[in-house]
């Protein structure tokens, strides 16, 4: 049994962190070609094996590290991530549960927690989605009470795209992507002859958050970059005045004690001056 | 009777104020409900009663505010919004009248008057909008001149998608957002077979008008956020540039009053130079 | 007869000008009831009659403008847009040019040139087209390249899409709008299975330059916007420094020309020193 | 036989370079001709003539250009792609090389690399790359695991779409572009009611990169143009305020000199004071 410290040391080695990351690599490659019914038919035990020693390389690493920090595992929301994941591959798919076998392949993100480049970029992907949080909320509502509006407008007569609120919301999330609503809309267009103010209403505003959720991302975006890159030239400038400005002040500063001397020597040959 | 400042301590009361959203958000709930026809089989008597009872609270609550802020209440225009939503399902929803009743989920909307936070952004959004004014009339009337060019135009050949002056608005919108517009073309290109002329140049120019009135909308966004940080810091080292400044200015006064005082022993110490 | 003179106060008339908008506003209108043939049954006379006047008007004013500044009217690219599109009424629209009597309605764009706010709008949108012509270009260029490829490759077999240098174009201009292009696509890997690597190349290349055209205008409006602002501020705080240090500047002249005055006093008293 | 010198002088010449911008623009002329089987049924020959010119021009340029410049001629990205556009119109496009007759058009790019400003914005748009790197990495992983997890989930119901990792990930490219995805994903979800769930999870989160694909683009633009021009600003400022400094400071070294002076005279009338 090996001590916390030296467990710690092993798993924060960069030699063991590339070593996962060949892993995890060669696992995307093989559950990639699992897809494959010519190469399944051929060398499928094989795959099979190395997917297994995989999942096995990966749970010890995961038992390791919890070993290694104890609870502090679980302070860093990445080492969340890489348990929810594997977790996944521990769960028996079978029955109810054989969706599950698809989710597996989800380890393959678990390069992203493994390489810190990845993972700076997800964190700054993130970093944009609090600023995203109001407008979303407010898209959410419209899209909401647009699908209750539409089904009970036109859930009768085209009830495959409006007839429960669950294929409207699904109808409307499509038309946001823009995809193939005119065709929607001249459908009940037949029925309803104002329907087009309903999309046409829609899609200018849904089009309009979309847009202003965009531009939360751009401004968060920009801000990082561009600005951070013109306060470093304002504040290089600000320093450079203030060091000029210290010499001013030392030079006058020096200059009043030149007067004051010179003072000092008339008053001194001037003693009673009234 | 309770008087007008009661009213007034009532209404913008911070649990008043919670009450109104908790019942915005289960009369959301109970309107979504009523689009299953299975949940109105079995509890449609108590949604609707649910509604009943929500509408009454909203109906109340409107008419406090009324009676707390008298002719004040019409100045904030979120009051003349909520106003204008309750009332719609006040108006009986019968005969011609029957979209009204679609219409009535816009009270959902109530949420964003009466959630602080969503007040803001909406407002922020429609700040944007005046931006973008000039442009938008400029997008409508190319839109407008496309439209009776191309009711001229292709009118005879295709009338489905470009019979009438509002067949054809149609058609363009949906152009402009890109949709299905390959296909009309094609269409009426049998016929004309110049008319992709017509096309390609009214997308170009609709696009190029789009993507100017989101750079507006970007612009905007841009000045209130970027710019703002980065004249919050600027201001910040001019300020300190002033405070430098007065420093330096008040020690040459120093010593120019230190000067005068030399000048003055010099002078009282000589009368009468010439 | 009336002077020069004379005439150009009258066109630059600010009730001249309300007259002739007003003109074309209804213009516009009649021009767009036009299109029905339900209205044309009925006041067809009336709206034939009201154009004629409406153009009547046009070359009146034009006459008139021309007859005012002489030469110096082709100056102004906008009275030279107002004369093509007046001068399109004018051309008789029979036989081979019927084309021409639904350019008619580009008459309604005078509305731009009239009004000094939309005129500023369009002039700022040709201002963005310089900074994007380089990449425009090579778009061109690339779409030309990508054209004569694919009718060589797939002409054969997919003679409808890309039977003709100019129908490949078409399909392309198609696909860069992002429409319909995988049926296209799926179409023709039937016969060429590798066709997909062309697809791909081919949106992802246009859609990058076409982003970086967006750019290159979201630039152009940025830097007349934001950094306009930004520089405002910050030649706001130079000229503030500025005149700071006039202050500081003038303070020292001033402690100079006292010193001085000392020193000369001194000497007075004391005229040979060595 | 020239010398490398005069080799190097010709090909780097104006005149030279002219030339051959010319022959690339009447290749691109006879290259896009030879797609119409009627121009070439009556001048095939001409066109196929003035092909095999342009293509020996190209052919001697680029000799002498390796002659003039030696290994040299390899150290410029630019001319290894000449070389390899060349390259390809040399290799015999016969069988299963038949694919690279219709590279040839390729040639045309060559206008890029010999015109100086369309080099510029090349260079410009690559030098966008590297800061989409990570991003492209993150989606390409998104992508491929997506990818498997689809063909896994919905081979087997809808092999056209999802029948092998190739299939779907020309599906899910197809579905990243925006385009008839709804008409798939409604077919899977015949057979996997929950199917939306991936299809809404993959566009959110495909749309959301590339958005920050796009971002990074735009600051990358944005950091050269806009704040290159902010810091030009900024750093005019800076000087002329550093200049404003040394005119103050020089006024009040000057001062001190004559204070200095000043006391001078003071001690001198004034040996010994204490």
């Amino acid at each position: 049994m090996i001590s916390r410290a030296k467990a710690r040391e092993l798993v924060d080695g960069k030699r063991f962190q590339q070593f996962i990351i060949v892993v995890i690599v060669l696992n995307a490659l093989t559950l990639g070609l699992e897809t494959s019914h010519a190469v399944v038919g051929q060398i499928g035990g094989l795959l099979h094996a190395a997917d297994r020693i995989a999942l096995a390389i990966f749970v010890m690493e995961l038992g390791l590290r919890l070993y290694a920090y104890g609870w502090r595992f679980f302070r860093d929301p990445w080492n969340v991530f890489d348990l929810i994941i594997v977790g996944i591959a521990l769960v028996p798919a079978t029955g109810e549960f054989s969706v599950l076998r698809a989710l597996r392949v989800l380890r393959v993100l678990r390069l992203v927690s493994m390489v810190p480049s990845m993972r700076r970029v997800v964190n700054g992907l993130l970093a944009a989605v609090p600023g995203m949080a109001s407008i979303a909320t407010l898209l959410v509502l419209v899209i909401y009470v647009a699908a209750v509006m539409a089904t009970k407008l036109f859930g009768v007569e085209d009830p495959e795209n409006f007839g429960s609120l669950g294929k409207t919301l699904f109808t409307l999330f499509q038309t946001m992507t823009g995809e193939a609503w005119p065709e929607i809309a001249r459908g009940v267009m037949k029925d309803h002859p104002y329907a087009w103010i309903f999309f046409v209403v829609y899609i200018l505003v849904v089009s309009f958050a979309v847009l202003n959720l965009f531009i939360a991302v751009i401004v968060n975006g920009m801000e990082k970059e561009v600005t951070d890159d013109l306060r470093r030239d304002e504040a290089q400038h600000a320093a450079e005045q203030a060091a000029s400005d210290k010499v001013l002040l030392e030079e006058i500063r020096a200059l009043r004690r030149e007067v004051a001397e010179l003072r000092g020597s008339n008053d001194r040959r001037d003693p009673d001056p009234v």
